[in-house]
């Protein structure tokens, strides 16, 4: 498999091979590849880079499942507040589970090429619909504003990069985008990692999509002015109840929308709910490692370098998301629809997963 | 007259000499030095070094006031959010103006090194002041939170380098850890400058105090789950109805403050009241350079480097400040008392400037 090294932008535009499972769980934590739809579906063809592999080495059925169920291990571990992560390894294995598995393991070789190319074919699709479904939102704002620039904020990076083709988040400013309608991001610098100043600005740019960086602290005062006409998000997780975990700082701008009557939209295809949590505060929320905040990476000389913006002795602490209550979110922009963060709105677009 | 340059630190601890009211204003509009009272406590010795080269090369009473005004206006352009520049300048120009100046023009010299030391030493003093009141608020919360650490969060940089030897916001911090109260505190990194991290760190480090540095992202979900027990943040200005003027992203907190119940307090000196403006959208928010977003400046190989962290084509704005309305403001922490942030409380505190 290739797959862009998004570590590296937007300075160097790296392709990275990867032809085991293991390489592909290392490029999951170390964020080589990162957002929710790239993390599915690069979970799915990382389960069948681990089929692969078994049906060279596995003498028996029982070794290749055993194979298998490490690999899906290894994979589910990388990243704890994914959803997609999860969905997409136990996808693979359940669909190779479903049929009878022996040497030379040729049908459970093309099932999981199968369900991993599904999955990567899914994203990409509902992405485009999220696209259309929110191009609705942003032409009514467009209307309202009689062909004035219309402002959108993002926070991280919810784009092509973080999915397979489209973008969650940022597939209705494409969509509109290319229908002509003026639209101007802010994107939120997104700390430590920068995924905004480094990706999202990055995608844009490529794009010729009008943009601004602005630091994460800067959002609720471009409200307060009226700058700001609606925000757009992705999302990591998901409950099937509306409650939004994102990436950290989401919370802050979901405050600051909401007082001052800015529209609030988390854009997800349906791989990001999870159905099994009612309750937001049971989403497992990652802690990275220290290093991130007390350095920042950027380009130098011609090269990445990293520097320490902090004493050397000093602690530092980084959460990677954090949970938006589903009281402060307008609205679920999915491939169906866009429907109400609530339980009973949500189970009317996917009535397939009531209990 | 001598100021530690905070671009170096943490890393280095540079002493720069500064001998005319030009290279002062340059000081203070690079950020060599930076925050309320140091603002105010410079421009008082910037026009005091004003004084002392008028009175060098002035023939005439009419040049020598020609000079002080040139100086005064140079300084007062500096930085447009901070209220204490304006304050302490016209405070020395005012002193001036009150005696007869003539050649050789030693009382105004007098006077204006008088009055510059009077403001750095009322400067202290009313943060010492401030430091006892805001002890009282954390000795209630030790008291319920019965000996477990007491959390507080400050965004930016508002202890004693950037006032002259308390602090605004950390001064109640030390006094409780001078106390032997287990204190602990949060540090907003505070991009795009880092005070928080650079400065706020340092400081806390060097005197012994427990912190963690965090995102700017991460104070909500820190509330959400019940880990910070108090905010307390500096103020570069605030209305006479309590409207508070903070570094940017003051008012995310504020927002996240509320909805979770966290008492949030201002800690300012008097000087840092705007007692002519009656709403915080009057206060004018300095728009800082592009570069100061795209970049970070951090320790690399024995020195200070700057790498650049976005693409080179983005546009960034940079907002330096924002505005927390008065009524996210749970009290004024101010060298005469805790107040509430309105104009009633204000002035029963401050009678004299009663209208």
């Amino acid at each position: 498999m290739q797959l862009i090294d998004q570590r590296f932008l937007p300075h160097q535009f790296v392709i990275e091979d990867v032809s085991t499972a293991a390489q592909m769980a290392t490029a999951i934590r170390d964020m080589h590849v990162r957002g929710a739809g790239l993390i599915g579906a690069s979970a799915g063809y990382g389960m069948y880079l681990a089929v692969l592999r078994a049906a060279d080495t596995a003498a028996a059925t029982a070794e290749f499942d055993a194979h298998l169920a490490d690999a899906a291990a290894q994979l589910k571990a990388t990243r704890p507040t994914a959803v997609n992560l999860v969905w997409a390894t136990e996808r693979v294995l359940r669909a190779i589970r479903a049929i009878e598995v022996n040497r030379p393991y040729l049908d459970a070789i093309e099932v999981a090429r199968r369900v991993a190319q599904e999955i990567a074919d899914e994203d990409a699709e509902h992405c485009r619909m999220i696209g259309q479904h929110g191009l609705n939102l942003i032409e009514e704002i467009s209307r309202a504003k009689n062909g004035k620039p219309i402002n959108i904020l993002t926070h991280c990076n919810a784009g092509w990069l973080a999915f397979v083709d489209y973008g969650s988040a940022l597939a209705p400013v494409y969509a509109a985008h290319d229908r002509g309608l003026p639209v101007h991001v802010w994107v939120d610098e997104t700390r430590p990692r920068s995924q905004g100043s480094k990706l999202t600005a990055w995608e844009l740019g490529q794009h010729g999509v009008p943009h601004t960086i602005i630091a994460d602290s800067a959002g609720g005062h471009l409200m307060q002015r009226g700058e700001v006409d609606l925000v757009i998000v992705g999302s990591d997780r998901t409950t099937c109840t509306g409650d939004v975990a994102n990436k950290i700082g989401t919370y802050l701008k979901a405050l600051a929308a909401q007082d001052n009557g800015v529209p609030f939209y988390v854009a997800l295809p349906s791989s990001s709910f999870d159905w099994t949590i009612r309750d937001g505060s049971e989403i497992p929320i990652e802690k990275r490692g220290a290093d991130e905040l007390k350095h920042a990476e950027g380009w130098r000389d011609g090269q990445t370098v990293e520097v320490r913006v902090a004493p050397e002795s000093s602690p530092a602490a980084n959460y990677g998301f954090d949970v938006t209550p589903r009281r402060l979110v307008s609205g679920l922009i999915t491939e169906r629809g866009v429907c109400k963060a609530d339980e009973k709105s949500i189970l009317e677009l996917f009535p397939e997963h009531a209990s």
